[in-house]
């Protein structure tokens, strides 16, 4: 490869206030992450572009959002919820419309930068408390005016799009608060709309914010953490990239208090309970049809980062890999916190995109380590120090056991600078028609490889487009399968087409439709067939029990009407 | 105190058939254990009783089983019935109708002494498969005949009464087989009416039995486990004696059959999903009111009992023995799988029942472990051998910093012995009008020392009444309580009352209404200011949409209707 000097003009500004850019854009509004050069130099030769087709940015959506759609509320409801709310805490202006009706999803992305916009939401409205969203709720029952819930919006599946208009309540802005430390029972009461980076932090400082004895951590830390709230961890059923050691969302919630149109209830406060089927459980996944979370005892964990041992390793097959894993979550020895196998293509392009030193390539292939059937593993071990030491020593036996070679804990700490960041490449890649999305379903071990292998088959079948897969939530009956997919496409349409053909291969492989991406709107027109219509049915029953007017996100979420 | 010779005739002869003593007689008809001499000593001086009380039994329940009440159906059904599940597999005589009507509870042991028989079925069916029971419910759905399900029977809150009569469905006659291993998932797909030990003993001889390559644990040990199904587990949301490390039953599930009045319907097979609300977590604990579990997918461990470690401790206080098990829960170092601490009282008595040599007691004392003070801790850690071998040394550790002093695993293994057998002295007991029973909440570590005194204040203001409580699962954020009480009481309407009071005071002083045993009849009255009206409705809309007809163990059970 001789030099290339050109380098395309990744955007380097916030996006201008106001504009469809600054909807869709990801995280800190001045926060970049800019493909590498190694990164670039892939994309044009995977997809037989040239420097040519980096010159000029297509559709960046950095026109001002207009909207020419009514507010289809009449004036004297927006004046009531504004008595119940405060008249600054509501807004129908075309921005807050279209931004607090948006998710992040790729779709929204491509339609977003060519001014396109689907479902909006009437009136925008940021209750102060949980009193207000009674009042709400209460109101808009009697109106029948739907209510989506907005919080940190990062959603990748329309789950926060209102899709039958009427108010979006945005949750995170004022009701983002910790209000409780009970070290005792080891438990925090926190709003829903606190995001992850302040409730941790928060956590992290228990002794001098809350007179606390001890440290503590959320033990929840999703790739979206920084753009995500605790209570859109729990409606949505996500996973945090430590899930192996501390649990999923569903595990890690203590009690919960929702406002729903029949009520307003909290679960009770117990570590465990034989009375009957549990409402506690029941709420949580809800992506909103039921009601709104108001409020949360979460479970947390001692903050121990002092003891965290990182551990990667390089097996020298996809299948060495998968049964070095599972025998690792099966053998009682403790569990590791984060834990990650990469497939041979994500091993593959990920060494090259991060700079693997040539001699190292050389080595590990002579050792048998070949490209495209090698496969990388990272993670590390919380908790006491101890336990953390004998679980990061058993992890490297049973590597060792199935072949694989240590590469120390350098890979699992690169890894952990980029954790967070991925996400902020979309933005540059879809300014010259690059997509990336992904897809990802839980599987049981004896399903793994046909799942893996039948979705990766569709999307290499489409010419010229990257397959990127790995495991990164482990069980002892199974595992997840994040797929990643890039490719060079200018047509929105066909981008649809493809997403929608993937989540069909999932189906028919025998994947669940999300692991911890949730369903919202994009998934739903699967869940029929997925949990058949006895399992359907029970939703749509609880559906109608809370909601008989069917205000509470209505139109497509879960798969729901 | 001089020699004494007398000592009670404990029946040493199984009850005849049909009589009333063979139907609430627990476990093994030819399996007795009788009060130690100890025991009784105790029994006569703390009240007030002397050996002429034990000269002569009172109400044994040796009649025969007589009802003189009429099958309510009429002779068409029972013959559509007949030609479902085989004339073979259809009772109606009085004894097969009260036998299968009637739970462990010892409100029943005193009725049935009398020759009280409360609600009782009007037809016994043994379905022979899923396919039987599709039919059956089906059938009664049509025709309106309630159904209740009756397993092993071990039910201690009035869960299996035919409330308002029609089919006792008996689940374990044929459905009791382990149907697969799944190695790779290390999951069981087993139906639902299998014992423990029969299950138990078919994991562990995996190898032998499946061609397996390991063997394997349910993980799942109940008082009573041997008499006690896999079913009966998951719908009544059980708790094992080793829960603290393998989980409660609701944990150990992975999928469940279930044949509704609406339908059939298997949940899926993942190790998480984020779809919506777990339809395979509403069915847990759901007590038979929504429908029938005919066949469920367990999690199983792997067998390693070479690895188990027992340890036991004496604290000097109650207050030093539940802070340092919070300290191990929230420690991090792993868990122990058994793991019980005894309140004063009950460390005690059991110092006294289980013959602590004269010595070993002054020793305690002088050390500064006094009577009514002092507190025993005993369990084991299962899994792995370098895990297990390190929560141990954990565990001691934290004794040690609570200055208690270790008693070796010998108080562990002893009390293994009596793990399942503490039921059957009940009968012996009953003979001379000694009432014995247990009651249990769980709670949150900030409140379990009032509701331990609140409980115990009120069981000890009855005159001679003995409280003995321990805590047995164990859970970061909270544990379990529960109390056993002991009382000479001649009046069966005196210890409704009496227990009733208990359900009170756990009520009263933020229990929850059970850890494990569930809620049935007995505790239904209290579910609905428990949970609150909101919650309830839940659970109603749920009932409604799955038993339209209300045939599914209807009349009060988990307090609806």
């Amino acid at each position: 490869m001789k030099a290339n000097t050109f380098r395309p003009d990744w955007t380097e500004k916030p996006p201008p206030p106001g504009t469809y850019r600054s909807v869709f854009k990801y995280g800190n509004p001045r926060q970049f992450k800019h493909p590498s050069d190694a990164w670039y130099e892939m994309i044009k030769r995977d997809f037989h572009l040239g420097d040519d087709d980096f010159r000029e940015k297509k559709k960046e959506g950095l026109e001002k959002v207009a909207l020419s759609r009514p507010v289809c509320l009449q004036a004297a409801q927006i004046g009531h919820i504004k008595s119940i709310v405060g008249e600054e805490n509501v807004a129908t202006d075309d921005y807050s419309r279209v931004k607090f009706s948006s998710g992040k999803t790729m779709e929204e992305m491509l339609e977003l930068r060519r001014g396109i916009v689907r479902e909006v939401a009437d009136v925008v409205v940021h209750p102060r408390d949980k009193n207000d969203v009674r009042h709400l709720v209460a109101y808009c029952n009697q109106e029948k005016i739907p209510i989506t819930v907005f919080s940190a919006g990062s959603s990748v599946n329309l789950g926060c799009r209102p899709a039958r208009g009427g108010i979006s309540l945005v949750i995170s802005t004022h009701m983002n608060k910790l209000l409780e430390i009970n070290e005792l029972n080891q438990t925090a009461r926190v709003q829903p709309g606190m995001f992850g980076p302040a409730y941790e932090e928060a956590l992290n400082n228990a002794p001098e914010r809350f007179g606390c004895k001890r440290r503590y951590t959320c033990g929840h830390f999703p790739q979206s953490f920084e753009y995500s709230t605790v209570g859109g961890w729990i409606v949505t059923l996500g996973s945090g990239q430590a899930s192996t050691y501390y649990g999923d969302a569903y595990d890690i919630v203590f009690s919960q208090e929702y406002v729903t149109p029949v009520g307003t209830f909290k679960t009770l406060d117990y570590p465990a309970t034989a009375t009957g089927p549990k409402v506690n459980d029941i709420m949580k996944g809800s992506e909103g049809i039921f009601g709104i979370l108001v409020e949360v005892t979460m479970k947390i964990f001692r903050y121990m980062p002092q003891n965290r041992r990182r551990f990667s390793f390089m097996y020298p097959t996809w299948e060495a890999a998968v049964n070095a894993s599972r025998e690792i979550m099966q053998s009682e020895f403790g569990k590791p916190a984060i834990y990650r196998i990469s497939d041979p293509e994500e091993t593959d392009r990920g060494l090259k995109l991060y700079g693997m030193p040539k001699m190292a390539d050389k080595f590990l292939t002579l050792r048998g380590f070949k490209p495209m059937r090698r496969c990388l593993c990272l993670g590390n071990v919380e908790g006491e120090h101890d336990y953390a030491k004998l679980v990061a020593r058993k992890i490297k036996a049973v590597a060792r056991k199935h072949k694989a070679i240590s590469l120390t804990g350098y890979a699992a700490r690169k890894w952990e600078h980029t954790r967070y960041t991925e996400p902020y490449m979309r933005e540059d890649l879809g300014d010259y028609d690059i997509v990336i999305d992904t897809l990802e379903a839980a599987v049981t071990w004896d399903n793994f490889h046909r799942l893996h292998q039948g979705v990766r088959a569709y999307i290499k079948s489409r010419r010229d487009t990257m397959c990127m897969a790995h495991a990164s939530h482990f069980y002892p009956q199974g595992t997840n399968l994040y797929f990643i997919f890039i490719a060079h496409m200018t047509d929105p349409e066909e981008f649809r087409q493809f997403q929608r053909g993937i989540i069909d291969k999932i189906q028919e492989y025998g994947g669940s439709l999300s692991h911890h991406h949730g369903v919202g709107r994009m998934i739903g027109p699967w869940m029929e067939k997925h949990l058949g219509k006895e399992q359907m049915s029970v939703l749509r029953a609880l559906k109608n029990h809370f909601d008989p007017n069917n205000i509470m996100n209505p139109g497509g979420q879960l798969g729901l009407d």
